[in-house]
């Protein structure tokens, strides 16, 4: 049974502050928590259906894990969590410290400006993750990591991509690297010569590169319209401009 | 001021049984509504704020509207539309029986097979209007192209982006050119021979294309990963597909 106590704790995070306080994240649904499995996330609770215990037994106790297993009806976790399904397991865990990242030979870092929709956050590392970006760094104005949205919308991906905030501008002019930046009328992505080791500025749909941001950019990249919608959602533009780049 | 009856008909409209008998779908928000005015759907009513109507009175009138256009409150709209924001004008538009396409030279026909969530259907409509795709044929289990929340995602693109319904093996054994479907052990996209005329298939995130649909494939094509993501969102690889095809 999930305590008054804890139910507390797990409402809590669901906010900014809270998470921040405690140093503590919600992992939800049994896909993003079996990722926990492979990863270096420390858990501190996992609060599961019995027949969730059942089938995972095997890997709860290789991982450790089944003192820290509390048992708790659908019902509960329902109550608990944020998720409308996908609600037989829930963990808490603690929070890291992303260090800012060094680019490496052949490296491509994403870099998000004021993208603040959890959502779009979750769904762009994801496809980072499909393309190898191990390196996320936003602005403080993002999505906030560990927002459970976030973590939902990444499919599991969240234990893979390290994500980062930081005001982009002390960052990026530190860099030698070239840095690209998607634009409405930047250099035509499909001709464009695209480095193997550069950073990849994305703006927010709404705003697109804050200009303080804007005047780090080395090569301004555009996406082809070859039609007559007005813009592409930054998660889809991100996905395609990580496919060309990889290409 | 919405009448009663008016504001039955509107909520009628979310459900897809409703909007079959009726003929009739809503178009909610400015930018959406704006799309309505430069395409050939015709308007039955328009329910909007009277700053609305003060802001695009010339565009009413030249449209002959001011008689279909019917002043509401905020909070009128806030009651009788489906979205949580922009809710300052709110259209009631007649259904358009769309034809099957008939493939022409340098077309490319989007197909898609059991796409069920309306978000999804909705940006890929959005992504498919960027790349000039002009026609999208959907299974008949896909989302309901007229969904309140399909239309609200295609960001406007749902007024030139022409979608059916229809069983998908008998419009596909038709056709002569080539039908290219997504799968996750294709041929690698970046390296394949992408015609300039083609069907491309794509199939549910949760079941892929179906067998009955995947027996018209001629060419299976697959978005090559690099990174440790399962998969991609449905949208997300129709997007990165047609850059693909369009480069």
């Amino acid at each position: 049974m999930i305590s008054k106590n804890q139910l507390k704790l797990i409402k809590a995070l669901e906010s900014k502050k809270q998470r921040k306080k405690h140093g503590l994240f919600l992992v939800q649904g049994e896909k993003n928590v079996a990722e926990l499995f492979h990863s270096d996330f420390i858990i501190k609770h996992i609060f599961a259906t019995p027949s969730y215990i059942n089938a995972q037994g095997a890997l709860l106790r290789e991982h450790h894990l089944i003192a820290k297993t509390i048992e708790a009806s659908e019902e509960e976790l329902n109550k608990a969590g944020t998720l409308v399904t996908n609600n037989s397991v829930l963990a808490v865990v603690e929070c890291k410290d992303a260090k800012l990242p060094t680019i490496k030979t052949d490296e491509l870092i994403l870099v998000l400006d004021q993208v603040g929709d959890p959502g779009n956050l979750g769904t762009i590392l994801r496809v980072a993750d499909w393309y190898g970006i191990k390196h996320v760094v936003c602005s403080p104005d993002c999505a906030d990591f560990y927002n459970p949205k976030v973590i939902a919308a990444t499919m599991g991906s969240f234990a893979r991509v390290k994500v980062s905030h930081t005001p982009l501008p002390d960052y990026l002019k530190a860099q030698s690297s070239p840095i690209y930046g998607a634009f409405l009328a930047g250099e035509n992505i499909h001709q464009a010569q695209l480095a193997d080791s550069a950073f990849i500025v994305m703006g927010s749909e709404s705003h697109g590169i804050s200009s303080e941001v804007e005047a780090f950019i080395s090569n301004k990249i555009t996406i082809p319209n070859f039609g007559h919608a007005e813009s592409l959602n930054v998660a889809m533009a991100t996905g395609i401009i990580l496919d060309n780049f990889k290409r």
